[in-house]
């Protein structure tokens, strides 16, 4: 089958970021992806279009291609400068924040029975960005829950479960304090889950559902929240079968929107150094590659990539090993190309 | 040395409350505890006094005798009581939550390395029950952090660390999102740090402490945090040595006032029919005895549990075990008086 070539926007990010992106790419391309990349840098200053370090062009892309690969980014400290991760999330209205979180075979944690999705609702809740000082030490930060937005994050959720052939969704919530905030979320939750009858729909306080995921994380399958909660438990989650180093995520909008984004840290201890993973961003090209309807490549290059980790012999220094980015790069693409 | 006997508030609660409640006051009599209980039992109506099944004869108990020990509560559903468990929180200002979290030697979980303490914010944050709708749909829930109950909590947690020879207290927070709420938190804890300058002060965000909780709890001594982070924290730490009917914990207020409390659910399937494991409300009134100063009988107490459950002869279902509470307490009050 030959696929016509396919652009996707791709910000390098900061730190490890260059790196781990050329690594991808590398890999990419021996897989035979057809893939252009449109390679965007945020802007050294603030635009003012966006009142943010994220430019316009760099939204415009986005928008564009609808497609993209995002690493790391850190965003300037100190000066009140808007989250670039979460500009990209807000301006894109990446409503639905989806990370599969899945043991790696041959790389060993305390877990061996973790598969996992957790889909948390990715433009309000906590993350509203309304806080105000009340009077002197008295400072208020608005929760902001809407119909909306619960509404389209659940049936992403239970239509994600519908594809990908899960059988529960599980919705996190903390209803019996923040009755009002929490009890929509809930409701919407409820109000999608009959009109998905293939799938079982449960609920659980958010509390309780982290003491259960550190106690047997098998007992769940997909799990819907609002966005707090799903920052929080989705890192327990990466916890659980070896961090974010690990786990990929994908940022879905509407209309099939989407920007895949490796969620750890840039990194700049190792930065240069070619010292750094590129799993996580290579498992998020996977997930933008079966996005795209490209299933085939994308299983090639996660199945060559989870062989490398199980055998063992190129591990980065995160996951123990002593192989260097390019090792390990290298060693995936002569699995893709059946010479390793 | 002969003690008066010091009186303390007993609420047995709903559930196995009663029956581990039991069991308790026999450990502590076996054990030679200067302890005589007022038990108070919550109203059947609402109490116009406090707007809530807890009576103003309950609160008066605890605010008389300034200590005392509660098991689980079950609250009404469905009519918008407000939560048993948080109105005495609330109206006692029980403003610390102390959750002490060790692994049991010989009962075997996958981290066997567990010995943290959470201390969390118990009377505002995200529980200040303020909440509202908008306009149809869009639900604001606030979330309020002040100064005073910052400074008061975060002072607690340094005491506690230099009162029990703890060495390091980390600050969990969202302050890159919320940056005013969590960041007036955090600088409060920073400068109640700079009193103690023989305990060493970290910060550390939220979710990155939970992944690293689940990956290497040893990383963590003494954590303080607003009240809903306490919420879901203190969870995912009892998950790591077997759940919550293992960990006790201590609510605090102004002048040593306490309200010591099992914080596991009230098990209504198992009620009544001596299968309950009281070990969590025993461990919370070694913490009350401990809090009274009475430490060699805290200490006689805790020795003697912990060597019953390192045995394994004698364990409730809920450790996989067949022993009846009965039994379980028995093994103990045998434990204590050298027959076991
Ligand atoms: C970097 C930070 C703003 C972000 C978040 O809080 O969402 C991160 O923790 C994540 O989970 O993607
Ligand atoms: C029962 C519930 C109201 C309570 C809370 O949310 O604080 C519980 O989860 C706890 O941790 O004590």
């Amino acid at each position: 089958m030959s696929t016509q070539p396919i652009t996707a926007t791709l910000f390098p990010g900061d730190g490890i970021g260059p790196e781990i992106s050329e690594a991808v790419k590398a890999i990419f391309k021996a897989a035979g992806a057809p893939i252009v990349w449109d390679e965007q840098h945020l802007g050294k200053t603030v635009d003012e279009r966006t009142n943010s370090f994220v430019t316009r062009e760099n939204l415009d892309s986005v928008l564009k291609h609808r497609i993209g690969l995002k690493g790391p980014m850190t965003t300037p400290i100190g000066k009140g400068f808007r989250s670039l991760n979460l500009t990209l999330r807000k301006e894109l209205q990446l409503y639905a924040n989806v990370r599969p979180c899945f043991s790696l075979p041959g790389y060993k944690t305390k877990y061996d029975n973790v598969n996992l999705i957790t889909i948390r609702e990715n433009t309000e809740g906590e993350y509203s960005g309304l806080e105000h000082e009340v009077v002197k030490g008295v400072v208020e930060s608005l929760k902001v829950i809407t119909r909306g937005a619960s509404t389209r994050v659940a049936e992403y959720a239970f239509q994600y479960a519908r594809d990908n052939k899960r059988s529960r969704v599980s919705a996190l919530h903390k209803a019996n304090i923040m009755k009002k905030a929490d009890g929509l979320f809930i409701e919407c939750c409820r109000e999608v889950a009959e009109r998905y009858p293939d799938i079982q729909y449960d609920e659980e306080i958010v509390d309780n559902a982290c003491m259960t995921l550190v106690i047997d994380p098998s007992k769940f399958d997909v799990l819907v929240m609002p966005n707090l909660y799903g920052d929080i438990v989705s890192d327990l989650c990466a916890g659980l079968i070896g961090g974010l180093g690990l786990t990929p995520s994908a940022n879905v909008g509407a209309n099939g929107l989407a920007l895949m984004e490796a969620v750890h840290g840039t990194a700049p201890d190792i930065a240069g150094k070619n010292l750094a993973n590129p799993t996580a961003l290579l498992f998020s090209g996977v997930m933008m590659l079966r996005h795209l309807g490209l299933h085939d490549i994308a299983e090639d290059i996660h199945k060559a990539a989870l062989a490398v980790i199980a055998e063992g012999k190129y591990r980065t220094g995160d996951l123990g090993g002593t192989a260097t980015c390019s090792d390990y790069t290298k060693a995936i693409i002569d699995k893709l190309q059946g010479t390793g």
